[in-house]
This record gives structure tokens, sequence and C-alpha cells, in this order.
């Protein structure tokens, strides 16, 4: 049940000259589906990551995060669901290098030249021999335009697979940017995202490409929460082939600007389509601070807003019971914030005025704003210039009913 | 669906002489149930109030904050439920204050010796003239043997009256506590709770009272968490007559940690209560962290296992997907943690051992602990002696539907 998002179709989605993508069927998750995925990369690439600052963080990201640090060479990622090797403890890491080792020796490349990546359940031990079996199967079927099975191979509990595509011109080089992303529960990302995985021709120096990914990240990935926990897996990958006959980008000049402006573009779209196939979702809300102090203000102020079990609820039943968004602000705990400056508006119906409800409030009004399932809530602080955007779900039955039945 | 938690019986409640409680159906709740209830003090009492923090905290808080401010001579306290007066503004202090001026009329006292409490729906003007009509009727019913119905008029969603009473000797003489509460939703207490209103007849200075206030919050109300929604209207009052003949207790000696070792104990037993009604509830959680740096970590770890929405499904479906509380700990930021030190119990089984799944683990014995409705884990950080014990509740299927249906 997810809120407008439609199924990507494989013809809309750009492919980037020498990436290739194979998936396979390892049986990690049941009733058959994908769960494989190889991506391979060119000589000359250049990778970029960023990961879950969870302390329990699964054995593939710390693999992951050294194989990164150890070479600027990263030829191919290997990414399975079902099982997360988390909570694996030294087991887990073995596990993951094999993985690492057992693809490198197929392709001909070094161990380190590979990054790891698993999603799934937590605390059991990955199934690395159904894996090896199917590595062959996944090289075999390597190709270019596998970017919508690629989609459908990394998903857990999401119920469309997530991919879009933009292109953008650069001294007169189309560059193409192709990403994928999975995540539908155990959403909210802290400098990092679920597994998202973005790939681009465009000459781009490493230091470069990490800029990009850190700047991209904090108004995309980290601006969405399903339900508030973040993930042991997280991980955000931005892969460029360095194949656009164009002079590298190694400043953050205008041509990093234009690269910028569309790559957060695609970040954003899949970012997005993560919440509107949050587990159970009805709604799709947005939620704008505005006129806070600070940046970090305004974030703290959105996500608790956010988070807000009674807020979720409240958008789930379409119930304008909106002094429960009130309550999450003063919950917020930002210091010397003055009430009677705070004026909030459901899209574009005042009904909170200088901390009460709005004299022009009506219910009928605001009964009909909540019924839609695209809602945006702007509030204005009223106490300087920090603002952000961020993007979040309603709490349903399904929510519930998902998660308690997630290993059954 | 409360947790095991029988209806108090209002002969086990010992009566305070000098404290007298009246109630009255003022028709601010539906279905004919008791919503309006006073307290009155014989002169000479001491009153200590503890009260939210949330920064949309109600009128009726900011006016009791004022009123026990100005005076140590509070003698009487007026509730109602169905209406929260918060997020009301200025026209919602003059209310709080407007039912104040009217019941020390009636009493023949001063308006800032009453003090105020609401509770129930958020940004709707109080029901001022229905409050003031049945004044006279709950005066009339002032009684001192009136506890358990004091209990039944201050319930929102909650299932089943919350009362507790005990007896204490100080220096011969027989302390009587009786104490009430309600809460079921929006609870994640921060310096205070829910209401509670615990009398007694001790000889105890206001210096005392309120130190002694302060240090049974810490560890009963501000330990307890259903959905991590901090109230507007959280308040909690400690009364105390001063009839007892015992020398004034002005010092923390050893007839202070007499009475305080009580007094704890009522205020747990409340707390508790909370949680065993908390809306949806089927399980009872105790969280307790040990060998952690300090309590500040201790707290910060308990209060993000409890609230992951992910650890309370998997505590509804009795599913023992323990990886779970692992991922939540990971995102309590705990600065330096060694997650090798790491040993997680589920009641006495261990599951957890050095960061990862336990050698002894054995999956059906978990299962069978999880379906139990008393659940205790215990988290061992092996990294110094802080210490906590908090109490929280599962999500249900309920907890959504009473939380979406809660206004119609």
């Amino acid at each position: 049940m997810a809120v407008n998002l439609k199924k990507p179709k494989n013809e809309d989605l750009h492919t980037i000259s020498g990436i290739h993508l194979g998936t396979a069927i390892a049986e990690i998750k049941n009733k058959g589906q994908r769960d494989l995925l190889i991506i391979s990369l060119p000589e000359g690439s250049v990778v970029a990551g960023v990961f879950t600052k969870n302390q329990f963080c699964a054995a593939p990201v710390i693999v992951a995060q050294e194989n990164i640090k150890q070479t600027n060479k990263t030829r191919a990622l290997i990414v399975n669901t079902g099982s997360a090797n988390a909570g694996t403890g030294e087991i887990g890491i073995k596990d993951a290098r094999d993985i690492c080792k057992s693809l490198a020796f197929k392709l001909k490349i070094k161990p380190h030249e590979v990054l790891p990546f698993s999603t799934g359940v937590i605390m059991e031990p990955l199934p690395v021999k159904k894996i090896q079996k199917k590595i062959s199967e996944a090289i075999e079927d390597l190709n270019e335009s596998n970017w919508q099975l690629a989609a459908e191979a990394i998903m857990t509990t999401d119920t469309i697979p997530k991919a879009i595509s933009r292109q953008v011109t650069i001294q007169g080089q189309i560059i193409n940017i192709t990403g994928i992303s999975k995540g539908s529960g155990m959403i909210h990302p802290n400098m990092a995202t679920m597994l998202a995985f973005i790939g681009m021709n465009a000459n781009i120096s490493s230091k470069m490409l990490n800029q990009l990914i850190q700047e991209v990240t904090k108004e995309s990935f980290n601006c969405i929460s399903v339900d508030g926990d973040t993930s042991t897996n997280d991980s955000f990958i931005m892969m460029s082939t360095n194949q656009a006959d164009h002079s590298q980008i190694n400043l953050d000049n205008k041509d990093y600007y234009i690269l910028k402006s569309v790559m957060l573009d695609v970040a954003i779209n899949l970012a997005q389509a993560i919440v509107r196939d949050g587990e159970g979702a009805t709604k799709f809300i947005t939620i704008k601070i505005c006129e806070a102090l600070n940046y970090t203000e305004a974030k703290k102020i959105a996500m608790t807003i956010a988070c807000s079990l009674l807020v979720k609820t409240a958008f789930f039943a379409s119930d304008a019971n909106l002094g429960r968004i009130l309550s999450a602000i003063g919950n917020g705990e930002v210091e010397g914030l003055d009430i009677k400056k705070v004026d909030i508006y459901l899209n574009d119906l005042l009904f909170a005025e200088a901390g009460a409800l709005a004299a022009s409030y009506n219910a009928d009004s605001a009964q009909l704003e909540m019924k839609k399932s695209e809602i945006e809530l702007r509030v204005m602080f009223g106490r300087g210039d920090g603002s952000v955007t961020i993007w979040t779900s309603d709490l349903s039955y399904d929510y519930v009913k998902i998660n308690a039945e997630y290993r059954t």
C-alpha cells in the first residue's frame, strides 16, 4: 500500500556505460524472489559511501568501510537481502570477507576491491554457502540494462522497487545518473541511509565525489523517517565510471553545482520513494520547519514531530487532532522557545497562530486537508532563518502487523 | 486490556484525616462518566509538585505552578478530564484562573490556594461553564473515603482506576500514604508525570517535601514510557496534612529515608499501573541497564530500547527477533561503546554475549520467554557502575486503533 509510488519502467532508466548489474535467486528470502545482486564497475571508477552510525553496525558495513578506505579502486559490489549479517560478531566479519573473496576470485580482482552489503533479519548467521553457490549465475547475468531487476533484488519488506534516472549536460557531455534504493521499515537514517546505490559517468575526482555524497545525503536520505529506528545496515554508495569526456570536476565550481543539483534530485526521489513505501504507510507527509534559530534546531523539531506516534496515528485516522503537533513541538527541547511566535499551517490552512488555535480555524476545512494522501505541515518559529524539509509517513495498523509478523 | 492490573478496592485505601475528595459528572467526557474531582486539604498542609517540561505546557500547569510558588498554603485541587486546556493561549490561562476563583469562592479560600489540573483533548477550549455548574455538587460530595471514586474521575483512555495505599510508622506514629494516578497514552514523563496525587499525614517541612518529590519522581514516574510522547499536562502532586504527632522531618535523616522508601513504593506502583494500563498494552516490560558508565548513559539506552517501535512490536508478537534490541542499543549514541562487552538477558536467558548471539542461545527457549506477559530485559554494559530500571509496554494494533479513534 505505497503512497503514490509507481513501479519504475526499465526503459526510463538510463544505462551507465561500464556499469553492469546481475541478479540471482539464492533462496535466502522465501518465495523464489531475487535476493542477490552484483554490480561491476569499469577500471578507473571512483566510489564514495556513507554508512549507518548505529554502533551495532553490521559486519558488511564494517568490511565495506575497510575496503573503501584501503583502495580507491572498487570494482564490484555484492548485495544480499533476507539476512542482515548484523549482531553476528567475528564470524559475521569473516563471512562478509569470504563473500568478497569468492566474488573477487571469479572476477579476477582483489578481495578489497569488492564492497559487501546485506539487509534482512538481524542476529542470524549469513547463509554464506547459499550466496557462494549463486555468484556465478549472477555474474553470467551481468548487463548494463539490469537496473530495474537490481532494484527488485534488494527489496525486503518493500512493496515496490525503487529506481530513478536523470540526465544532465556538463561541458557539452551528457551525464547519465541512475540510482536504486530499498527500505520500508527501520527507517531513520543517521548520516547515511538504507541501501541506495547511484551510478553515473561524470568525470569527478574521488575527493569531490566524497564531498558530493556528504552534501547530498544531508538533504535527502538524512531527511526521512518512517519509524524512528536507525538500521544497523544503512549504506549509500555513489559510483562514477569517470568515462564522460569533460575536464575533471575537482573543485566546487559551476559544474559541481550543476551535477549536485541533479544528483540531489535523484537522491531525494529515492529517499521519498522509501517513505512512500514505508511499512503500512497511507499518507506521505512533508514537514517544513522555517524561521528556526538554525538548521540543527529545525531538524530536531522536524524529527520530533515525525517520530511522534500520536501525530502519526492522527494522520492515519485523518483526524485533525492538531494539538498533538503542538505537543510534539513542545517536546523538542528547544531552548528559549517563545510559543507565542509559533504559527503552523496544514497545507495552506493556518491552524495554529501565536501558539494557540488560529482565530480563522475551521474544523471542517482541517478535516478535508487531513484526508489528503499528500500533506504538508509548515511550522513557522519566528526566531531565525534556520529551515529544513523532511519527509515521513503515518502509523497504521499495518505497520504493527508487518513488524509483528516480519519473521513468520 | 491492562496487563496484570486489578481495580483497587476502596477498603484497601487508607483515608488521610483532613483530606476530603468529591467527584461529579460535568459531561465533558461522554457516556455519563465522572470527570470532575475536587480535593480539599486542611489548614497547615504542605504541598509539592513537579510538572511537565513540554514547552507547550497546558494553561492549568502554568497556573498551578504560579499558585504553588505564591503560597505554601494550598487548600484545594480541582481536576477535570475530557479537555486538556493546552494550546489554548491566553484564554486558556484565564479559564484556568476562573475555575480556581469559582472553587475558592465556594470554599471561602483564596484563588491562589487552589491548584487546577486538566487532561484530555489538546487545543480545544476548556468548557468552563460545564465545570462551574458542577462545582457545588462535587463540594457536597467531599468525603475522606472517596479515594477510589477520585481515581475513577481522573481517567481518560485508562481502562482501570489506579490507586495504592501504604502505612509506615515514624517515631511510633502511623503515617498513612494514599495515592492515585491516571495515564495510558502520551506517556513519557520528563521530570514529571501524568496526573498523580499522593496524600499523607506525615509531619514534614515544605523543603523536605520538595526534596522527597524530586527524588521519588526520578525513580518512579520518570522511569516509564508507553509511547515516547511527553504530555503537555503531566503533573505529580504530593500533599501532607502534617497532622501526625511526630517531630517534623526537616533533614534527610533516618525518618526521611523510612518515609522515602514507602513513598517510593507507592509512586512506583502508581507509575507501573500507568504502564500496565498503557494504551493497547499486552505485555509489561522491565528494562534494566547495568554496568553503564553512569546513570545518564543507562537511562538514555533504556529509553532508546523502550521507545523503539521495532522492539515494541516484536514483544507484541512474542517474536524473539532479538536483533532489534541490539539495533536499538546501537542507536543510543553511547560514546566509545565496546559492543564486545555487551551481554543481554531475556528474563534469565542469556541471548547476546559479547555483542553477538550467545553460544548457548536456543530459539525455542527464547520463544517461551517472549510469550510471558511480564518480561525483564537485562543489559550488561561492562564499562562502569551506572544502572537504571525502567518500565514500558509493547505496541499492538490496539494502540493504533485507540489513538486513531481517540476523538471519535
